[in-house]
C-alpha cells in the first residue's frame, strides 16, 4: 500500500474513533488514563528494551549526547509519563462544559457548548514521552491521536503506543483513538498535512526547522510557536532589589527554554545606577552581555550588540541589554523585536503597568515577576500540549481546552422565523 | 512596482495601522462608525454614480440578472450599510474585556483579555455591502482591514472605501486600517494569501469555488463554511402540528440560504401518517421532494432519491426525505451525510433531545424549533462576519467577539520560579 492510501487510512480511521471518544463519559476515560498509567509502570522492562534498540541506533549514527539524553528511557522517566497520565486524570474535562447561555426575544435559549476537536496530529521530534503525555491530553479532552515522532525515537514510541493500546482493546474502545506512524519516511508526514477533510489540528513540537516545514505544507491548521525572544521592561520606578531577582531568575534558573529572558530593557533616568548593578549580578552568575552605545558606557566587559542581538533567541547565558528613552520606546522595542510570547515590565508606577497590560499584545503580559512563570502548569492549567505564538484559536500555553472548540447549542419550543 | 511587492506594502501599512487600532478607545471608534454611517448618506449620489459603472460593465459582460440584482446599489441599500455601520457601533465593544482571573498558590494572579487578532483579509465576491459590513466589524474589534471583493464591483468598493477612508483621515486616525484592493487581477489574492507575518486571519466569502481557492492556497488561518446541509430529526414522539410548522419554515422561508433545511429524517413509528400529512404541506408550498424508498411507499408524487441528494445543498425548493430506524440511525446520517451547518431535532423526549444535543457535534444543534434561526444577529451576537463550520477558533455564526484573541495577563509582586 502507498504511504498516501496509508496515511488515508490512519486518518479515516481516527475520524470514526473519535466520534465514540466524543461521547465517553469522563468517568470512562480517567479510568482509562489510571489504566494506561498503571500498564507503563508494568511494562518498564519492555519499554527500556525497545528504548535500548533506539539508543544503540542512535550511538551508530553518532547523534550528539544531548540528543541522546533526550531520547533515553529509565524507570524514573517512564514514572514520569505514568503520574502525567494521572495528573491528566485529575484535570476536570472540559467537554460538555456550557460556557453561557442566554434567551432571546422569542423565547429561544441560546447557549455553546465545549466538543472536543476531533482528530488531532502531533509531529514531534526525539523525546519518547510526548508519545504518553500527548495521548493522555488528547484522549481526556475527546479527541483522537495520531502521533508522528521522530525516527530516532520508533521503537521507543511503538512500544508506548502499543501498551496504551491494549488499555483501549481491554476497555473495548477503538484502538484507533490512538495511532502511532510506523513509517519513519518523511513522505508520511506530507502526506498526513494533506488530509483537512479528517484531522481537525495539527501540533508541531520541536525545532523550529520542523515547525516551518510543518507550517508550510499544511492544509490543515497548525498551532504553534517559532521561538521565545521574551523582554523584561525595567522601569524608572522599579524596585532594584525586586527587578535584580527578577531579571537573574528570568535569565537564570533555566536559560535553555523558550520562556526564559533573552533581552533586558531599562529606562534611561535609571541606567547609570542599575546597569552596572545588574551587570554586577549578571556577570556573578556567569552570564555574558551584549548591550547597547549607554550600556556599554555604564558597565564594564559588555560587548557592543549588533541589531541581530536584538532578534536573537540564545537559550544559553547571553543576554542582551538595551537602554530606552521611556515605556513607549520599550513597548516599540517589544513589537518591533519580539516573538509575541512573554513580555514582562518591572514598574511601582500604575499607569505605566496598565499601559504595558492593554498596549503588549504578546501571548503573556506580565507585571513585576518573571517570564519564566510563562507555563501552563504555573498558570494553573494542567498539563501543557503547546504553547502557540499565533493568535487564531489559541494564544499562550494550551491546556485540555485548548483541544475543544465550542457548538451552539439552542432550546426552543416550536419557533419559527418570520 | 510588481503586484507581490503591492500585497506587501498593503500588508505592512495595514499591519503598523493595527496596533493604532488595537488600542483605540470604544468611544473613539463608535464616533468613527457614526461618522462613517453619516458619511455613506451624504455620499448617495457618488456612490450610485460608480455603481452605475459596475451595472454597465455587468450588461455588457452578459452577467445573470440575479448576480446584477446583488451587484445594485441604491438608496435603500445605501441606507442598509449605514444603519448597519450604526448597529456595530450600538454593540459591546470585546476588546480589553477580561474573560476570567483567578489566583495561583503564589499569589500571581492570572487572567485573559480579549485583544483583536491585528490583521484581517476579507475575500468576497459581488456585494459591493460586505465592502462597508466587514470595514465595520473589524475596526469595532479593533482589526485593520483588507478588503479584496470581486473584479464586478471594483468601482462600488473603491467608492465606499473612499468615503470610509476620508473619515479615518478626517478623525487623524491610519487611513491603512482600512484597504481596499485594487488590482482586480487573482494573483494579488494568491500573493496575499503568503503574507503569514503581515495578515493574521483570511475570511473568504462567496460561493464554494471561491472559498476553496482561497483555502488551498493560504498560509495564513483561513475561517471558512463550503455549504449547509441542515438536517430535521421528526422523533417518534414528535407534536405533529410543531414538526409540521418548523419543518415547512425551515424548507420554504428563504431556501436559497445556507441554514435552510436540506434534508428531513422521519422516525419509522410515525413515517405512516407523518409521510403523508408533510408531503401534501410541503406540495402546497410548491416543494418538490425526493424520498428513499420507505417514504415513496407512504408518499405519492416523490422522486426516489438518489445517493447524491444526501449530500445535496439544494438551495431550492426540492427536500430530500429519509425514513430511519431511530435516533441512532438518524445521527449516522447525519454525522455521514452532513456538513457540520445545523441539525435539528424534533421531540416531546426528554432523553433523545440531551442525546441530540450531546451527541450531534455540527456547529449549531438545536430542539424544536427551525434551523433558519442559525445566525449570529438571530443568536444575539449582533452583525455577523461569517460562518465558521471548521472547528478551529470559531464555530458556527461569526460576531465581533470572534475577531478576538485572548492573551495572558499576570499580576505579579515579585515571584520568582524556584
Amino acid at each position: 500500500m502507498s504511504v498516501a492510501k496509508q496515511m488515508l487510512q490512519v486518518a479515516q480511521n481516527a475520524k470514526r474513533a473519535s466520534q465514540t471518544l466524543a461521547s465517553l463519559s469522563s468517568a470512562v476515560k480517567n479510568e482509562l488514563l489510571q489504566q494506561m498509567a498503571q500498564a507503563l509502570l508494568n511494562h518498564t522492562e519492555a519499554l527500556i528494551e525497545a528504548n535500548e534498540k533506539d539508543l544503540v541506533a542512535a550511538r551508530v549514527a553518532g547523534l550528539a549526547p544531548a540528543m541522546i539524553d533526550r531520547l533515553a528511557l529509565d524507570a524514573q522517566r517512564i514514572r514520569g509519563m505514568a503520574d502525567g497520565l494521572r495528573e491528566v486524570a485529575a484535570l476536570l474535562d472540559p467537554v460538555g462544559e456550557v460556557t453561557g447561555m442566554w434567551r432571546r426575544p422569542n423565547d429561544l435559549q441560546i447557549g455553546r457548548m465545549r466538543v472536543p476537536l476531533g482528530v488531532i496530529g502531533i509531529v514531534y521530534e526525539s523525546r519518547p514521552n510526548v508519545t504518553a503525555d500527548a495521548a493522555g491530553l488528547c484522549l481526556k479532552s475527546g479527541n483522537a491521536v495520531i502521533l508522528r515522532g521522530g525516527k530516532e525515537a520508533i521503537h521507543s514510541n511503538l512500544a508506548i503506543g502499543k501498551v496504551l493500546k491494549s488499555e483501549l482493546e481491554r476497555m473495548r474502545l477503538p484502538a484507533a483513538a490512538i495511532q502511532i506512524i510506523e513509517t519513519t519516511d518523511r513522505t508520511a508526514i506530507l502526506e498526513l498535512l494533506k488530509l483537512e477533510e479528517e484531522i481537525d489540528l495539527i501540533i508541531p513540537r520541536g525545532g523550529e526547522g520542523l515547525i516551518r516545514f510543518v507550517s508550510e505544507n499544511s492544509r490543515i491548521p497548525v498551532i504553534k510557536h517559532y521561538k521565545g525572544v521574551c523582554h523584561t521592561f525595567v522601569d524608572a520606578s522599579a524596585d532594584y532589589e525586586k527587578a535584580e531577582k527578577i531579571c537573574i531568575n528570568a535569565k537564570v534558573q533555566r536559560p535553555g527554554v523558550c520562556n526564559a529572558m533573552e533581552t533586558l530593557l531599562i529606562h534611561q533616568d535609571i541606567a547609570e545606577t542599575f546597569v552596572p548593578h545588574i551587570a554586577t549580578a549578571m556577570r556573578a552568575q556567569g552570564v555574558e552581555l551584549r548591550g547597547c552605545k549607554t550600556t556599554c558606557e555604564f558597565a564594564a566587559d559588555v560587548q557592543p550588540a549588533t541589531e541581530e542581538d536584538w532578534y536573537a533567541e540564545y537559550l544559553d547565558l547571553t543576554l542582551a541589554v538595551r537602554i530606552v528613552a521611556n515605556l513607549d520606546e520599550a513597548m516599540e522595542h517589544i513589537r518591533k523585536y519580539g516573538s509575541l510570547h512573554t513580555e514582562v515590565i518591572i514598574t511601582r508606577d500604575y499607569e505605566n503597568s496598565q499601559r504595558f497590560l492593554r498596549e503588549i499584545n504578546s501571548s503573556v503580559v506580565m507585571v513585576n515577576t518573571s517570564s519564566r512563570f510563562s507555563d501552563g502548569n504555573q498558570f494553573g492549567l494542567g498539563a501543557e500540549i503547546g504553547i502557540s505564538t499565533t493568535k487564531l484559536h489559541s494564544f499562550g500555553p494550551m491546556g485540555l481546552e485548548d483541544l475543544t472548540t465550542r457548538k451552539f447549542i439552542v432550546l426552543g419550543d416550536g419557533q419559527i422565523r418570520t
